[in-house]
């Protein structure tokens, strides 16, 4: 060969380089159990082979897939800073999980994706800890995943994390745009706080020094139980018992759902139905959680609050007016709070959709 | 309200706090055009719903799903070094994509994740235009994918991919341990040099002060048609060809397969069998890529190269000795230069790979 020949010195090794496979075979080793307790009876590969394998479920006469990927955002770095990881893997696949359920969808499985600069067997425990508690709410599989050690991408005590989930629905139930009708009647299901979206402006908003200039462990401005980390720190809600519980339910026809994520009120409300249409919505009954009432009193005005936040919404239903009250049943019995917070009207020249009622600080 | 009101200043908004959303959304229109060049016939959703929608290929009775995740690890840093963002894409395809293969699924479709410190509307294309020629590779539509923008947890320049791949198999066509026999002939498929693992041993050996100290545009040692960018971001090798014309081809039974990735040649060929059986490797019969022998050259031994390297091999396939002229054939017709590498035998105490005539340096 023409490489140069190396001068005498010590042997190079990938663990040197960086890279410790051993650690990485005892993560694996932490998390089987965690993940074996998602197991679903379609399943038909355990965790350890080049890829997941599911059967599809009986009973379907053209079953549909749907498929999204979606991360927890800078969310985890509010994780990093309090050292507490076991939390934002229920972010990660309610990301993923709440997209699914707006087809009509049923989940089936989700693989998730983790990148540290080093792997940390319990911090990856932890982690992993978090994606399987997300899945057993969403009465979905933990199929498969990869954990990525990666010096050099990553500062010190840092990560990414990305899911994967998949579900499944009969062609002829997909709900969708065409769909959601004039007159539909518009449920909200509350958020607990954030959720996932937003956090860049919420963490300038609370901690920045030039702003309200609060540290992790302050109390939250107007809800002194708790604390800004755990504030903002509180995991978001996983909707797949509502829509299982209203898919089950006799004559409570959903029309659409939206999942209010990045873009906020202003952006996500419409995905759900066609140009044709708009949405009225009276914000005035829906419920400011108080962290977006702090980040609201720093200076972020009612626009930018619709823009970015979920300003306590975390998914709408549409749902036909006949199908109202059985609808709002099926929701309570689930442990719901749903909130009845406006129509779907022909649209003229307005935007498609329209607020009312919204006074955030 | 309890929160502080703030003092007069500047309205803060999500863009200040280090989000575009106007970039993303240019980024979004920019691969519109080049995702939709993978679609496939039951693709039943475009980009921009909550969820991808596909239907499942006609004529399987009992299909099953076949799923993975991957990344391209620390490969990103050399495209991030180099500036050129168009090929990793390609690697983060095929390294879900071969994961599939080996269960004997046929790809379906990809999502992808690409997370960056700030969103350029142009290097997002560029990293698109790389995954979307995966996909063409692959047979595989994108169904959808998630970019986000993530100021604080990337450096500047910075970015990390995670892709999801899902495929499909019929139920008795499924690959694995189970049906690799004693006598089964073990074909090598090359490996185009690294393909994405390794990454940070080979920017050590190659790139250190201390070992060879060579610079991204020197000529590669062994091989001065190519610099050490160039052999450094080479892009993975996607087998779905190779797989789809083994299927095809009447009496070629191909029995299992190993892709070989992260720990190499130690780690990998024994996925695909049981513990009952071993595999003699004739590594004298493969080349290795002048890259594997000027990183050898730098002091890595001949153990850790096997169990960090591909050294040669992108896929190993476990064919029964009656088949083994109609694969040959098949792989050759599709521009595969497929070498008889080994066989499976009954194992005794001996490893479960037991490698002769490798000489790396």
């Amino acid at each position: 060969m023409a490489s140069p020949p190396g001068p005498a010195r010590a042997p190079l090794t990938y663990r040197e380089a960086g890279v410790d496979i051993d650690a990485g075979n005892e993560a694996v080793t932490r998390i089987k159990r965690l993940v074996a307790s998602t197991r679903r009876p379609e399943q038909l590969s355990d965790i350890g082979g080049f890829a997941g394998m599911m059967g599809i479920p009986a009973g379907l006469k053209e079953p549909v897939l749907v498929s999204c990927t979606d991360g927890v955002g800078t969310k985890l770095l509010v994780a990093i800073a309090l050292d507490r990881h076991d939390t934002v893997g229920i972010d990660l696949v309610a990301m993923n999980v709440n997209d699914l359920l707006v087809t009509g969808a049923a989940p089936m499985f989700v693989l998730d994706y983790i990148a540290v600069a080093k792997v940390i067997p319990t911090q990856i425990e932890a982690l992993v800890s978090g994606i399987v508690e997300g899945c057993k709410q969403s009465n979905a599989a933990l199929l498969g995943g990869e954990t990525a050690e990666l010096p050099g991408m990553y500062a010190p005590g840092h990560y990414d994390l990305a899911a994967f989930a998949v579900g499944v629905v009969e062609r002829s139930k997909t709900l969708g745009p065409d769909r959601v009708k004039e007159g539909d009647v518009v449920l909200a299901l509350p958020s607990s706080g954030l959720h996932s979206n937003g956090y860049s402006l919420a963490r300038r908003a609370l901690l920045d020094p030039e702003r309200a200039n609060l540290t992790w462990t302050d109390p939250l401005p107007g809800d002194p139980s708790t604390t800004v980390g755990e504030a903002l720190l509180r995991p978001t809600r996983i909707y797949a018992r509502a829509f299982a519980a209203l898919v089950a339910a006799e004559g409570a026809p959903l029309h659409g759902a939206a999942h209010i994520t990045g873009g906020g009120l202003l952006e996500n409300p419409q995905r759900a139905f066609t140009d044709a249409l708009a949405l009225r919505l009276d914000m005035a009954k829906v419920e400011l959680p108080p962290v977006m009432h702090a980040i609201a009193a720093q200076g972020v005005d009612a626009q930018e609050m619709l823009r970015t936040f979920n300003c306590g919404i975390g998914m709408l239903l549409y749902v036909d007016p006949a199908g109202v009250d059985v609808a709002l049943r099926a929701l309570v019995d689930t442990g719901e709070a749903p909130i009845v917070v406006g129509e779907v009207v022909r649209r003229g020249a307005e935007d498609a959709v329209q607020i009312d009622g919204f006074a955030p600080s």
